[in-house]
């Protein structure tokens, strides 16, 4: 593609996503008028894909002005095109960066010399507090946003960021409800089928962890016909999939006739050496949880003698014993690198609290106490509202 | 890709689809054994893809020579290349291929001089019907089989054939049940989802027909959260799907608030002028049911303005009424286009009909009646039965 | 009670149910304008209690005469002295009668002289076949309904009863759907809890066949969190359920776990002698299937050291090898004795077959041929209609 | 029933629920050893009912003496009598007793000088700390449970209570997901079906509040396939009930076309008279909250012209605008009343709460705080445990 084909396919993408978010599109008429962020420059980081295009479009109608960097592995090139198009937009990431292109590419969103920032896993935070050329943003910085727990953790623990308020967008008991149990049950049984062509009805599936995440994936699975097994170590946890229909059992017992196995814990090493060592032959193994660490990758290559790509997403280990298993993503999560990620509308709720977030910053931030802290509950509950607008009456998409 | 990748990237994908194979496996280690095609050559016409490929691999082990074409725009090139590669296979087929290709594809398949024949919507029996160059086949011929009710209807009405047996694979009560309630139900939520990445929890989606398609579809996507509306002519049909808690309405109401429109009637015209008229702006409409003429694409074409391919298998058609509707794959069967069609384990069970009907055929042609039948009845319980030791008691796969 | 309010207590009860039934409703109001039975006389012999009595009712209305008696052990004496005050009313049944009573009951029915009869397995039939006395009612009558599929059996098979029409109600596709899969699947689950007061959640409860009664019971157990085993011989009932998302198993397996057992195949001795010794101890047995055969009485009996009745409709057997399991309802009909059978808007439905089938043996008895057969269907159409606008449409009940 | 009848009665009922009380059978034995209650008296309030009985074995087992009254209304006569038969057991309850029978019985249990008591809604705290009588017990008593949070806020609020510490059993997580969700949850199911006999299936029903109770009554009723409405004012939990796949609705719009409504909110006067002008004719009305007023039967009087009982547990109001509407238990806790209450299972796990609580008091209640408090982490924990060893690994029944 040339580059007006690149910025035409960005667009067509961009507009499929702001067909499905009505959040944000009443937010951004909204904006037109009160232009809240008038002659402030945000500056950004989260993937550049469709979405986050409907979003950027919502802050150019309230008078932002937009740096963006992406994440890398998760840039469309099409879309960032079709962005780069527009005013007062610069963009700063393209699908083959490698971690030091991010890192270069995070410092020219911050020479950008923002307002408000926009952070996802903490990394504008870090270079803030990490590198002196651009310490002076921590007196000018009216405030930020941290998209994720993990990012909001960095700040708590490790940078001890305090000069400005930091809102983290996951904090928020919508979030959790939408996103980690309806969003991630389904963008999960999506990537799987996708992925595998496997049928789910009659499928002996492992789901270990029963937080929101994965009761979410539990019940979607069963939805779909599944025989879900749930693994969880707290015994109230245990006790409730018991009583809401689904088998449990210990690990090492769940894994021996497992056809599939997801983890989805938050904690690191789930699938250690010892638990791979029980897997049964021929078994699919994905993660769903935040945390690329649930599975022990080096354990799993250590057990391994070859490792073959056997289909996009799905690489097949030969194991010592003679035994074959099959990784989804590297075990990354899968229901966003095998998948599209989160259902549109669902992202539409977590950029509605995004941009509400950031208005609050550019207009009361004096208001806020410094440092990391929930989003506040009126701005929860206002874009909770705005979705029970949007996806129960059911007025018009756009 | 050169011919070797090529080959090499068939052979991956053949590879994944036969781990997920057992029945045929099975079948293939007995045919080995067996040899029921030896000096026999099969003439095929079905899509040339991965579970077909692992279909070829079973016929061979029983001692067939096999001639192969596909269907136009269905083929997968590196599946071609990788069967052409195997000993004693021909291959007829490419992914661009019209219609006229398709024919005279045919008729190459038909010039092997097959023993056999396994057919696909009934175009390797109208040639041998309907053309002289192959009319020696009616008499040489052990038998056929025919993979769909669309191409055995044409063979009962239209083509007359009586001169030997041919098994309808989809007449058996195994395939209605697995493939077309199960089957179709996922894989109709499955291209759902990856072809629009929408939220179907909450969606207002409203099924048409509620056969075993149409009953598989309403209660998967209802696993998947969604707030689905059954519309069913057959008074008992409608009073089914109410009594298992759907909602279900007259056709215009149920257009009328609908944010998806799924047809599965198995009848054309479903959705005619008039009640395209009625649809919502902005939704979405797919056809799952057997013809691409449940939705009337003419009276759609003529009802819009302008269409614009905003999707990969979406289109908006923009009204002349000012509404717009989202097409998806132009009305074709949108789990075989927007997905991957239905699981490999349930074409397992499908093609595993294929392969004892025409070792039925191969072997004792003469104990059959002549003309279209129903697979025989202990072929189908011998399926079924194998179904049940690979699924359910859930032996290790190969 | 004294009989006046004895009566009063029958005419509430009857009163609640009325209020439930809009379907007779509807045809009440047409008959009393067309008088189908003016003249007439009916003979019948049904439950009499709440639900028949709405159908007396309805029958009055048409004109009718009515002499009825009802089954042992089903009859509700309050219920019987309301419908014995009304004028035109015959009613000889009491709730302490014996089986010798009741076919006593039964000849003063035939007494009566009726133009029609509607039985319930096949007792009347039986009578005018197998006793000189009633003989001359093979020439008179006009027809007959026959309630069951075990009656209908014995008309076929034993009495050869090919005089007049009888029409069977429950060999309609609407019967099975409406009352065997959702009727049944309801009242089991009410009968279950109500006399055992068990949690029904994570229970471990394996149902036997997945015929209509089995699916519909599997089904509604699962919507009540238990965790349930499908066992049917029949493969591809065995395939469905594994696929439908159920455990199964084979049955000697299945009952070493299980901690609630219930029959429902239509076959008898299905829990014979060696299943009985399977059992795990502590168990609830039950049978929901049409005899009271399927669990193999006597077997248990000699299994077992005593006998105790521990709760109404639950007896608890010791048996000789130190277990002991649980038999509801003395292995009769569990939703039938432990509940109140059938929810009411179920017989609704089933009445108004009989009402409409009774009208056209009256009108036009002569279009119909002679001895046992299904109901006309357009008098099926016509309930199954009139049951989608009592129940979807949401009418106001009377 | 003579004495010696009725404690055989209440000795059945006892065994009934004892063979599915598998917690306090294990406690009861370990209690044996270890004789924690040993020289102590127990001073009760609780229903004495069947799971009762059982709980106060497992306390005799422990060494205690017992003096025990009931709740006015929930007596059952064999059980108090079989009870009174024990040794070291005082039972001061009888069916009929009125409000001020219950008061006089309650301080007899004051007055056999108890070491601990269990209260259920504070009236035995009230006696302690209303009256001079009983005022040194308020200085003897080594602690207290208490069953509910209403009791609970009753002893927080109004009498102060901070001479010992009170353990309130229902906040717990353990109880709140065990009894709150799936224990109401069914048991609602279960009062519905046997009080009415309606056919769930299909039916429009509404459940105001989606709390643990109402998102579990509103998950049971559609496992039994009724169409629910759920109302919730908060804007967080409609979204939720929406995504989970229930229709919700205003309160207003949702009782329009309700054919049965159920309150489960845990607030006075959700059915104010407003509302209750807008229920449909023929709808019935339950409460299954906490309180008998989430329904206003002041305003429901006022507003009809007659009340008459039809049915056990179920009056029909006519309302004075031709209007009715059909009220269950007066509009108290409709499954204890119209049903058996909670699964005996359930009870189990409470009563196991209970059992580890008084003998923590009885051992080291100095090292807990004084007043009303939750009951301890590890007693908590410990009843999960040995619920999911009793129901999960199905260990057999006693």
């Amino acid at each position: 593609m040339n580059e007006q084909e690149l910025i035409e396919s960005g667009r067509r993408r961009i507009a499929w996503s702001r067909a499905q978010m009505p959040i944000l599109a009443d937010i951004g008429s909204r904006f037109a008028g009160s232009k809240p962020f008038a002659g402030l420059t945000i500056g950004i980081c989260l993937h550049v894909e469709a979405k986050t295009g409907v979003w950027i479009e919502t802050l150019l109608k309230g008078g932002a002005r937009i740096a963006i960097t992406g994440s890398p592995g998760s840039t469309q090139d099409d879309t960032a095109a079709a962005l780069a198009a527009l005013p007062d937009v610069r963009v700063y990431s393209h699908s083959g960066e490698t971690f030091d292109d991010h890192i270069r590419h995070c410092r020219l969103v911050l020479d950008a010399g923002p307002d408000l920032i926009a952070d996802n896993g903490g990394d504008l935070h870090a270079l803030i507090y990490g590198e002196d050329a651009h310490g002076a943003l921590r007196k000018s910085l009216r405030g930020a946003t941290e998209e994720t727990t993990t990012g909001a953790f960095r700040l708590y623990e490790e940078l001890q960021c305090r000069d400005f308020p930091t809102l983290v967008i996951n904090d928020t008991q919508a979030k959790r409800v939408v996103e980690n149990r309806y969003g991630v049950g389904s963008s999960v049984v999506d990537a799987l089928m996708r992925a595998t062509n496997i049928m789910l009805h009659g499928k002996r599936i492992v789901v270990i962890g029963y937080g929101y995440c994965g009761a979410g994936i539990a019940q979607r699975l069963r939805g779909m016909g599944a025989h879900v097994t749930v693994v969880d170590r707290e015994p109230l946890s245990r006790l409730e999939a018991h009583l809401e229909g689904f088998s449990t059992d210990e690990l090492p017992n769940a894994l021996a006739s497992a056809q599939v196995v997801i983890t989805a814990t938050g904690r690191s090493g789930v699938l250690d050496g010892e638990m791979i060592g029980l897997l049964r032959s021929g078994s699919i193994v994905a993660n769903a949880g935040h945390f690329a660490t649930e599975i022990d990758l080096a354990a799993l290559v250590e057990a391994a003698d070859a490792v073959v790509r056997v289909r996009d997403q799905i690489e097949r280990y030969e194991m010592k014993d003679g035994r074959h298993v099959y990784l989804m993503s590297q075990g990354n999560l899968v229901n966003l690198t095998a998948g599209d990620g989160n259902p549109i509308e669902i992202m539409d709720l977590g950029l509605a609290l995004q941009s509400l977030s950031l208005a609050r910053l550019a207009q009361s931030a004096s208001g806020l106490a410094k440092g990391a802290q929930a989003v506040p509950r009126d701005i929860e509950r206002e874009v909770v509202e705005r979705a029970l607008a949007a996806w129960v009456t059911g007025r018009d998409t756009p």
